[in-house]
């Protein structure tokens, strides 16, 4: 998606040869005519697949997940970051590992909100190793949930979550995928 | 808002006197056509104001400040609640009472994201105690940001937060005020 990666070149922050900051338009700050174009872009990438449902993980996905389920007129869900109370037991639940704190954390989605009816559009603003996108799949595998897509904004191409995701067979799509970048700037892989 | 207050009595849950579950709509699974209306009417009442920028919290607050946010044409902003890493030093914080959890917590925001030259409408789900909601007041005081105005989707009136902040002069408006509730129904205060 041309508009994003022009963004993510001329806003986003490089620190390292790892670290991307664009919280200035997307993850903290939130562009909203951005966020409409990427809801349109992932509609035209996954219109097609009977999408019932858009679903991601607070807190960062959710303004993705909204935007995009507007295209579709579709329901969002956000999946919890749980804590020990008012989580009930009718839950989905995964175990997520955060590589940027070195811990683990569980996921929490209510059994109320996605079923084997569902065909879902999983989205989130970042993929990297893709633990938090491989606690959204085992949720759907609970449900039953069909994965129609997954819509990624950012992935770093030279980390191993997508090309993984991908050799399973998943429809993933990402609007960016980042080869490599530092203080010089970023090489975007060609799509 | 009649919409909204209709739709609460439909389909929210009401859990001994106290709570109130909206997750089927507006804070776990999200109807987007809802939070649409929901941004217009923020636009409405506060339209003559002046903002030039949306904030909340995360997570259930930034989809209301997207919806709100894209009415406005203006940027969303979502405190963060603080973790140890990655929170630099150039951010406004402000210290927030859980009164779910029985805990006290960090709500945090870049300073390069709100200044002395923004006037903000701030927004979130629901207003009860109003601790969440004095924290993102204070934010705004440490920028020096002007409150042009606060919209919060459900108060429950039969707690302190909003009756306080009135009294304070802040241009509070909540789209549905709970006077009370149990398991016989929901009683709205009349605006």
């Amino acid at each position: 998606m041309k508009q994003l990666e022009e963004r993510i070149a001329r806003d986003g922050r490089v620190i390292g040869t790892e670290i991307l900051k664009v919280d200035s338009f997307l993850n903290h700050q939130m562009d909203i005519a951005l966020l409409d174009e990427i809801g349109k872009e992932l509609y035209r990438l996954f219109k097609d697949r009977g999408i019932t449902k858009v679903i991601t993980i607070e807190a960062s996905g959710i303004a993705i997940a909204v935007s995009a389920a507007r295209c579709f007129n579709v329901p969002a869900v956000f999946a919890k970051k749980a804590r020990s109370l008012n989580i009930g037991k009718d839950v989905y639940k995964a175990r997520v590992h955060s590589f940027t704190y070195d811990n683990d954390y569980d996921i929490t989605m209510s059994q109320n909100y996605l079923s084997a009816s569902d065909t879902v559009l999983i989205v989130d603003d970042f993929l990297a190793n893709g633990a938090a996108l491989n606690g959204m799949i085992s949720i759907c595998e609970q449900a039953g949930a069909k994965i129609g897509g997954i819509g990624i904004c950012i992935e770093k191409g030279f980390q191993p979550g997508g090309d993984e995701i991908r050799k399973k067979g998943y429809p993933l799509e990402s609007l960016a995928i980042i080869e490599s970048m530092d203080e010089n700037g970023i090489v975007f892989r060609k799509q």
